[in-house]
Parts: structure tokens; C-alpha cells; sequence
């Protein structure tokens, strides 16, 4: 680059993007092209295609296999930078955001953060129930499943050896139906001949939901059909039910008047979402308004009040539609709003606009086990092997999309054949990756999270 | 399994190996239709093809990709178990080993648990430069070995960046070579284009080795060509050289009167190795002799003095050629002594015996990036392109033996044409996957091995 093209790329409007997931890296693809500065920035240095994460914590996948260097997608954009780093501060006024070294002006500011866990109040179960939202989660889980099987080898005990052959997923949303579906497979199928002490298929996998049916944003005949394919995997469906205690590996499930005690050593939690720590940032000093889980209120173009240069996209936007509820948090609507606010962006420049933004549902799809799925394409709606094939062949178009995953494919097909799971390494810190005996004589598996919550 | 088979079986002689590497592994598997119980014990769920680690290292590959479960390898013999669990004793007089819970008997014992790094006197080097021996140790390279070019991305001081872009690999055995081979390629193609404030090619590569050649236990024309190899991928080559310090990123080198302290904050340890720690609980036991390094001197048939049912194979055991060198701590020697172990087991219980052990050398094979690489087949030498090709193909057919790891030949084909590096996540606990900045304001990168000296 010259000089005198250095100083007119300074000058250059600069869009800075916070989060590299759906919403923040379509933005700056959509961008790519404009004349713009784009800075995008994540924590970090990949983009993880989350709808395949549950793959990684049931051994199917590893994570390089769903995650694309940020860098790598981005690098043929000349007008592109990419930090890795983490915001801990903004300054609407004097429009900057703060990294914890330096900081940076933008001219158009784009939150695209994302969501974590919610306990709803219950925070002190997270070491026991562990949540699925980044790739370390997913290792947990994954060490978590596994090594429950090799505890369970281990244990003489019958009552103790059954709660280690116990799984317990608290909420049927899609994470939830994923994990079961898959826990279950591995229980009756994949590992059914690799023990000798203990016979895999005694396993119970058990999903716990609150409303009235799994799936809940499909419509109620799907919902069914997914229960139904959940039970033919071998999963106890309980729903209109409530964990109402995690503690001494029981899980305390209500259910009506009935209340339950299950004995189980590995608790899964799909069951909520609160918006990460860049909404009370933003709300702090922008006066913003933030729904019940921490989500940043957003106008019809995904900006904010009194602020039409800061946008809020993703899982941490709360975009109402007009029938008064919220978008859901899925990958497509994340693409399309950062999409949207590229173009918008892009107009503005050219004192133009755009209508509201509108999402386009082209339907939701979602898995149930190796070869079952519901699919909701509004008019039509399937269910069973072909919206599994649909599935999959749509998982891995976008999966190409970024990134030669035809790795992927092939792993899956080979995996669709012979019922194998090849990633199901137990990793993580020496001292935690094994079995342990506590003063009593009993079997635990150390935990890197439990680690925390003592240290 | 009926009672009397039950009865019949816990008669039978049983075989308690201890490691599943290479030769645990192979003594199980040529011990699979034996008329013997065959236990296999193992700290991981998993054998690791190690030969292939330091491509997980630098982001080749997943560390799925190179292990396959123990359990699934083994599944088909119905007389192998497999246990994961820690020994952390042997009886030799009661013929019994002890996990952290409960104890087993045997009437053979295989020890193969390997070696693991040795730093000469200077343990307190092991923070700042790790070695690589398991899956944990691949994944910490990978991130210090991305992260630097994160961290010297956001560098402003030349000075300070330029520590970032150094890279100091200690050892000029295949290990080193392989290591520093890779990382050239990173700095000096793969990532070339992916950064907007440093050029990648600007990266030093330093491979310090003390003697007068790398890969020394080749023959003196090929370390010629793996040097020169090396040097045209850009590495520095520093033969007859000690590194005397590594402290405060800055490794001290020492080549005949010559001292030079070199800025790098990322120190990669492939010198040495010892025994480990199983080798002197069974001195303890058995008063056998140890080697400098902790490895167990074993007899002509590879079991130990005085213990003719207990065997020491792998890297653990020092078998003594006739020329009175060590055989080297390779795949084949290892797998060529479990089967060896395996066999007189075999022939024992029929009251007969076998010569003593003889490995048959079928060559050596050390690769230099991605289109280079030495071949040692005795008569015949090679190197460059021919040797690499032979190289993939040897190592793609030790993988597929195991389990179908097709999936490594096209990632690799993949990787080989477009130049790409699939696994490049920086991963890890959530804050240390991260660049701080410490009381000075300058950059650094947190470390699990870090955390743990100053814990």
C-alpha cells in the first residue's frame, strides 16, 4: 500500500464488529467489497459453526472439524483487520470501544457477543450441570460422558455403578434433543461391545423439560414426532418437568405433584440462555433497554435508541416481531441481521436507507440421532430419514461455505455406516483427566470445573 | 458367558499390561486368540500415533485424528479388558499391580509407559518451554505457537514484536526438525497473508542442537540434506550449540566460544527424554539397573533379572545392541518388542521358548515440511520429495491399521495443495486462551504451565 493510499484508508468510514460468530462474521463478509474500514474482533481466533457443537461433546466431531480460523475466512479482504482480543468497555460519545490494552474508534459500532448460560438463579449447579456454548465446554461434556462409562467399569457397587450409567439433560429445546439423541446412541449402540464389566445399554439417558413437549418452537405434531423418535433412541422423554435441585449427584425433578430423585453423575444443562456481559456494558451507558435474560431491546433496524451507529445483532439482540415475541436465537437470523446492517451501513454511505429489518425463516430443522430429524419448512413439515438427509446435506453446504469440511462429510458418512465414534478422547489437565478415589473409597472424576468453584 | 466358562476363564494365565502405546498395544493385540486373560491398563481412554503429534501441534491435524479409543481397537478380543486407571505400585513377589483403588494379580506383566521430557538438571525451563509427549502437551504448543502471532499482531515495539516472531526449537532430533520444519511453513506460507500489521515472514525459526548434525542418528549425508532442506525453508540451523538459560524470554546459546542471547517468547523443548516414573518403583521392587536416563536395563528376551514374568518393552526398557548402544525410542522398536513379549508368552505356556529378541530394522524416516524428507533404508538413502511420499504413505498406513483414519490422507491432500492448516483454534481454559497485559502494559500470553509453578 502507498502512503497516500494509507492516508485515504484512514480516512475510510470504520465499522468495528465485536464477536465473530453468524451475525458479526457476515457483517463483515457483506462489507468486504464496501468502502469501509471493518475491524473485526473476538475473543477468540476462530468461528466456531455452533449447531454442531453438541457433535463435539458426544465424540463425532473434533473441534477443528466445526471451526474455521477467522483470519483464513477473512484474509482475501484487503479492507479487513481481525483482532483477537476481548472489549471491556465502550464510550458511545466519543464512539470507541476499549480492549484491555488500547482502544479503538469506530464511525458504526456492531455488537455481535452472543449468549452464555442461565441458571436461572441457580448458579451453584454450573459445576455440576455444565452448559454447551463454546469448544472447552464441549470438551468438558465430552470428558464428562466418557469417562462415566470408565468410572461405571470401575465401580463394584450396583447403586453407585448406576448413577455413573445415569445421564440426566435438562432442557428439550434442540441442545437438549441433540445431546439425548446422541448420549443414547452411544449408550445402546457405539459402545455397546467395548466393556466387559458392565453392559452399556443398562444406561438411562433421561430429558427434562419444562412446557408440555420437546421442541417447543416447532409445531405440536413435529414435537411429537420427536418425542416419539427420542423414545424409539431409548431416552425417558419427562416433560412439564422441573429440576428443581442439582446436588450430591441427585438431580431433583418435579413433575406435577410428583417429585423425583434421580441418582446421576452426569447432568447436562440445555436449558437457558442470558446475553453475555456486552448488554449491561451498553446499557450502562446508553440507557438501553434489556429484556428479562440481558438481551439488548433493538429498534426495526437493529440499531439502538438514540444511537443509530451502534447495532446489536445475534444472539444478544432482542429483536420483537410483530406478534410481540423475540426472534430466536439461531444461526440464520444472526446471518441475515448481520447481513441486513452491512447493507444498511453500505446505504447510509450513499445518504440512502433501508426498510425495517425482516427475517426471511426458510425453517427450522433439527436432529434427533443418527438418522431422524424434524423438519419445519412452514407448509411443509417432515419428519424422520429424509429430514435427516435434509439435515445433514444443509449442515454441510454451510459448513463448505467457510471452509473445505468435506472432511466432515466423509466422517459422517463413515461414522452413519459403522456407528462409530472416532473423536471420544478423554483430554484436559493430566490430574483431571482421570479417576479418582475420595476419602470414602468412591469413584470421582476430578473436574476442572469443580477445581474453580473450590479454588 | 456361562458359569463354567466364567470359572474356566479366571483360570487361565493372565497378562496385566501396564501402557497402551505401541508396544502395550501390539502385546495385547498379537495376545488376542491366545489361551490367556489379557488386561490392559491405561492412564488415557486412548493410543496416541505419536509419531504424528507435532502435527497437532502446529494445527495440521486433530488430536482425534491420530488416536483411536483402546476400548474399540480392542473390542473383538473377548479376552482382553480394558482399564483406565494409574498403576502406582507393583508387588513383584505377590505378582500384583496397584491402582489408585484396588489391586490386580497377574501371572505376566508388560510394563510400557514410555518416557516422558527431560531438561537436564533444569526442570525450572519446563514452563517456558514445553515438550511434547501427550495430546495436552500438542495443544499447549499449538496455542503458545498462534498466539504469538496474535500477540505480535497487536505489538506496537518492533523491539518486543519481534521476540514474538521468534521461535526457538531446542533438540535437532526427528522431533525438532519436524517441529521447526513446521513452523517455518507457517510463518513463511500459511499465514503469510492472514495478518494486517505484521508480515509472518519476517518470523525466526531457530533449531539449536548440541551435536555436530541434526537428526544425529542418521547417516552424516542425509542430516547434510535435512540441514539444508531445513535452511531453504527458512530456519535457522545452529549445530554444536547448548542452550545454557531460558529465562525471561530469553534463551542464552552457547556455540563453541560464542555466546547469544536470543529474544523469544516462544521456546519449544524437543532435547530429551526419561524413563518414567514406573521404571524406578520397579528398581525399588526388583533392585534391576537403571540407565542414565531411568529406563530399565532389560535381558536378551526382554524381561528383567531375576523376574523372568516381568517384561519392560517400549521406551521405558533399555535393550543393549550387540554394539552396545541402545536401541532408539521409536514406534517399531516398540511395537516389534510387544509382540516379541507376546509371542514367548505364548510359547511359555506350552513350556517352550524363543531366541532372544532381535529387532529387524526396516528403515528410518524423519520428514522436513511439507514437501522434504529423509529415508534410511540401510543400502538405500533418500531424500527430497520421493522420501516425503514414502514418508505420508508409511504413516497414513500405520493410521488406517488401527481405524480408519482415510479421513488424515485427505485432510492431508487437501492441506498439501491449498497450503492450509485446518486446526489452528487457539483453545484452553477460557482465560488463558487469551492475550493480557501485565503491570507494565506489555503484552503476554497466559499459561496453563505458568499458573501451575506459580499454584
Amino acid at each position: 500500500m502507498s502512503a497516500s493510499d494509507k492516508v485515504k484508508n484512514q480516512s475510510l468510514h470504520h465499522v468495528v464488529i465485536v464477536g465473530g460468530g453468524f451475525g458479526g462474521l457476515h457483517a463483515a463478509l457483506s462489507l468486504g467489497k464496501a468502502p469501509v474500514r471493518v475491524t473485526l474482533i473476538d475473543k477468540r481466533n476462530f468461528h466456531l459453526f455452533q449447531p454442531l457443537l453438541y457433535q463435539v461433546a458426544t465424540g463425532g466431531l473434533s473441534p477443528a472439524d466445526i471451526s474455521s480460523p477467522l483470519r483464513s475466512i477473512l484474509n482475501k479482504q484487503q479492507n479487513t483487520k481481525v483482532l483477537m482480543g476481548e472489549v471491556k468497555n465502550i464510550d458511545p460519545e466519543q464512539q470507541k470501544v476499549f480492549l484491555n490494552k488500547g482502544d479503538i474508534t469506530y464511525d458504526t459500532l456492531i455488537l455481535a457477543t452472543g449468549v452464555s448460560h442461565h441458571y436461572f438463579g441457580n448458579d451453584q449447579w454450573a459445576p455440576t450441570a455444565p452448559g454447551l456454548k463454546t469448544v472447552e465446554d464441549a470438551l468438558e461434556m465430552r470428558r464428562r460422558i466418557f469417562m462415566a462409562f470408565e468410572a461405571a467399569e470401575k465401580e463394584s457397587d450396583p447403586v453407585k455403578r448406576r448413577a455413573w450409567l445415569t445421564f440426566v439433560v435438562v432442557g428439550g429445546g434442540p441442545t437438549g434433543v441433540e445431546l439425548a439423541g446422541a448420549i443414547a446412541e452411544l449408550a445402546y449402540s457405539t459402545l455397546k461391545k467395548d466393556f466387559r464389566n458392565i453392559d452399556t445399554a443398562e444406561a438411562k439417558v433421561v430429558l427434562v423439560e419444562g412446557l408440555d413437549r420437546v421442541l417447543p418452537p416447532y409445531p405440536p405434531e413435529l414435537s411429537a414426532k420427536a418425542e416419539a423418535s427420542l423414545v424409539e433412541l431409548g431416552v425417558k422423554v419427562q416433560t412439564k418437568a422441573l429440576v428443581t435441585n442439582i446436588e450430591d449427584n441427585v438431580v431433583t425433578i418435579r413433575q406435577g405433584e410428583n417429585i423425583e430423585r434421580v441418582e446421576a453423575r452426569t447432568v447436562l444443562w440445555a436449558a437457558g440462555v442470558k446475553a453475555s456481559a456486552m448488554g449491561k456494558i451498553l446499557a450502562e451507558h446508553t440507557g438501553v433497554e434489556l429484556d428479562r435474560v440481558g438481551r439488548v431491546m433493538v429498534e426495526s433496524d437493529l440499531s439502538i435508541k438514540g444511537y443509530p451507529q451502534i447495532f446489536v445483532i445475534g444472539d444478544l439482540a432482542n429483536f420483537t416481531k410483530p406478534d410481540g415475541k423475540p426472534l430466536a436465537g439461531v444461526a440464520p437470523v444472526a446471518t441475515q441481521e448481520g447481513k441486513y446492517v452491512a447493507d444498511l451501513i453500505i446505504k447510509r454511505l450513499n445518504y440512502e436507507s433501508l426498510p425495517p429489518f425482516e427475517y426471511y425463516d426458510a425453517g427450522s430443522l433439527s436432529v434427533i440421532g443418527r438418522h431422524s430429524a424434524v423438519a419445519d419448512f412452514g407448509k411443509v413439515k417432515m419428519s424422520g430419514f429424509l429430514a435427516w438427509l435434509i439435515w445433514v446435506f444443509v449442515h454441510i453446504y454451510y459448513l463448505i461455505e467457510f471452509d473445505s469440511k468435506l472432511v466432515v462429510f466423509i466422517q459422517w458418512t463413515w461414522s452413519y455406516f459403522t456407528r462409530k465414534r472416532g473423536a471420544r478422547l478423554i483430554t484436559g489437565d493430566e490430574s483431571l483427566g482421570q479417576i479418582g478415589v475420595d476419602e470414602r473409597g468412591d469413584f470421582f472424576v476430578a473436574s476442572k470445573l469443580d477445581a474453580k468453584v473450590k479454588a
